[in-house]
């Protein structure tokens, strides 16, 4: 064995890659090697037999490699709500329906089972990180840990009493206690997640602030997600949300901004010199007739955009791919500008975009050597995936996760053939009829 | 035998059926019998037995059997086009990329190949019905014809010459004569389709009138799709496209206004006033920037809307199931008002609307008895399409067109365990293949 043969545990073989960092590039006929959890190469596929030594070679014909998505915003535990009060404004949807039902079911089994759900379905779809704020986060953590997908876990707070804790400081005291237990896991971490500036005072903002400081963790917020919002801020703290936000310290390159959908151009300036991150969320948006959020501007200031599913109760899908389809073709009817955002730019946001929000950008969301082997390969072969003219185009506007075959996070194969290795689709059907049950029988009581 | 027992060639048995007449009914353990290409039963399951003779009873449990859907807008033969010139406005697509390339390539076999490509991924996707404008009908309706989907083609004019015509005259002729080639095909039905206000004149606009008259059919013109579009007819004509169509005696329930992007009130009450219809584009005018079409005040003007792709060059997918999707999540956010398209709405326009548009919703666009039997199943087993609240929510909101597993059209099984029935994965591809290789090194030349 020459000294430059190196011993690897697979190499993946596609027809293109399309690594994201450089921008804009697309491999054709490279390979990618793993050891370990790494990315030790990236190389062309005529080489493989020269620079590697491993029986493990998986050639994927007619498949591009791209990063694994990174779901920016979700809260998982919700799938078991999924179709359970659609077609509602905002907060009738909330305080009519998804609180009172939250209040009677929610609870640590909910959270696990219908954590492992989402990260299910997630997996399927080529997502290999999310960003969740839900209660009970150590079973959401578990779950995830189970089916080997990595996971970022809001230390969530509300000002209100729900089954999980009673008051902010119990909310606080459960999530970092669960931070303690999960912290050595190798696919966890954590941010504070304060539900949004409307449900939190400004006494556990400042808590909150000084615990993202010291335990250098992203704050992850709902913010300026309805009209409704902005004006109730105004009228019990005579600013917007964003400026009240800001004149407690909470901006910075550590803070994410999710939905972000009204904001006015001084506010997009004000994101944009603070470094702050933005999780773009067009599904849930639509859906609860949220609003149109002005990517375009973002785009123009270089706010980082990452993309999110929200929860199933809001999107009703977790699905990285159609978001980003409905990111891109959304921004540019919002921007009057068909080139605003190209098929590249969207697979960025749901990939590098949410990995620099969520501060692991070193770590993942673009394929580069030394980065965690998060991958997932999609499949062009089917007749709705040609003819082939630009690979990127078919994989946002012509895919849909169904084209979705093998994953891979932290180096381990996480879907194998379309199939979830951790566990079974019966698995979670039973599950799902459990739940369901149990609040439709509540529901006729 | 009983008198009361029936032969029928078979019957599907599914776990629900949405008929969508009677509007928002959702049926549970039912059936449909079809007997030749018609329904003749739909009954409780349990009946089955009793009431019919056949050896052909198709379960389809966890399965959801709806009208096909009827895609109402499409240009199939643009399939090979597919991501060729994304990222791109209206005009310039058109003018600098797509209309440059049709005068390179578009051919009879050309149509041919590309429309099949397009009526394979149309019925994999659930589609039994499209509504066509292109070049070349008459390969269109042929390869319709050979995979078993049911199609209206344009009898397309446009005042410029193509590869397919040289003037309005030789459009009207060709196609006329595509229309006495064909009309006595069971599955194929006929339209007039003047491309767009902007593209024909008056003189040629009264022509189609007189022949819509005569021969009884729809009228199918892109309308008010761009801003653009309206400012030029103002300055050439001085007056709004709708307007001057109207003046010259177009409009009738047999006009179908596609994209129909930007209406203002007096507009919509025209529409309403004629009985049109309007094809909602959703995915189009937005990758096109094209804009917001103002679905809430159609829908409360009592216009009868149906739904379309557009073609693969400016949506990228034939997908109907993404088209009531995004319809149904974009129509809340321009009207600001969450209730405004609930599920069962974007169901009902993707079926009956677009019957009702091409006038044959006597024939098909809903489960009902004496209908023709274009039927499709969607599987709901997946753990994405669980828990099982609402089937209606699950369908538009949830699955994709990966669930779509059997097709019938005209009571024939077109897909079958998501195999199209007429013609294989790889011959589509390799027709792609060929074409793209074909385009790509003209393009290099």
């Amino acid at each position: 064995m020459q000294d430059t043969v190196k011993n690897v545990d697979f190499i993946i073989s596609p027809s293109w890659i399309i690594p994201v960092v450089p921008s804009g590039e697309i491999l054709s006929d490279y390979s990618v090697a793993v050891r370990g959890s790494k990315i030790i190469s990236i190389h062309p596929s005529k080489n493989n037999k020269t620079l590697f030594q491993t029986d493990n070679v998986i050639e994927l014909k007619d498949h591009v490699l791209v990063p694994g998505f990174i779901n920016s915003h979700t809260h998982v535990a919700m799938n078991l709500l999924r179709g359970f009060a659609d077609d509602l404004p905002l907060m009738k949807w909330l305080e009519d329906h998804i609180w009172p039902a939250e209040s009677k079911f929610v609870s640590p089994d909910f959270a696990f089972d219908g954590s492992l759900s989402a990260c299910y379905e997630m997996l399927r779809g080529g997502t290999t990180c999310f960003n969740d704020m839900y209660f009970f986060p150590e079973q959401t953590g578990k779950a995830a840990i189970s089916l080997g997908i990595r996971a970022v876990l809001g230390i969530t707070v509300i000002e209100f009493p729900t089954n999980y804790a009673s008051d902010p400081q119990d909310y606080l005291t459960k999530g970092l206690a669960t931070r303690d237990e999960l912290e050595s896991e190798e696919l966890i971490k954590f941010a504070m997640a304060p539900h949004s500036p409307y449900t939190v005072s400004d006494k556990t903002f400042k808590k909150i602030s000084v615990l993202a400081n010291q335990l250098q963790i992203p704050i992850h917020i709902h913010l300026h997600e309805s009209n409704r919002e902005i004006e109730e801020s105004v009228k019990q703290h005579g600013r917007r949300p964003l400026h009240r936000l800001n004149d407690l310290g909470m901006l910075s390159p550590s803070f994410i901004g999710v939905h972000s959908v009204h904001l006015n151009d001084l506010e997009i300036e004000l994101l944009a010199t603070q470094g702050c991150s933005v999780v773009h969320c067009p599904s849930s948006n639509l859906k609860l007739a949220s609003g149109f959020s002005p990517i375009g501007k973002l785009i123009r200031n270089n706010v980082n955009i990452a993309i999110g599913t929200d929860g199933a109760a809001s999107n009703n899908k977790l699905d990285m791919i159609s978001e980003m389809r409905l990111s891109a073709i959304l921004a540019k009817a919002v921007d009057g500008n068909a080139e605003t955002l190209p098929a590249h730019t969207a697979l960025k946001m749901a990939t590098l975009g949410g990995a620099k929000s969520l501060a692991i950008d070193h770590l993942t969301g673009s394929i580069e050597v030394n980065k965690l082997a998060d991958l997932t390969a999609i499949n062009l072969s089917e007749a709705e995936t040609h003819p082939h003219f630009d690979i990127a185009s078919l994989i946002v506007y012509s895919a849909g996760r169904e084209n979705v075959t093998n994953v891979w996070v932290n180096g381990n194969r996480v879907v194998n053939n379309k199939q979830v290795t951790g566990i079974s689709n019966e698995s979670i059907i039973q599950k799902n009829l459990y739940w369901k049950n149990k609040i439709e029988k509540s529901k006729n009581e």
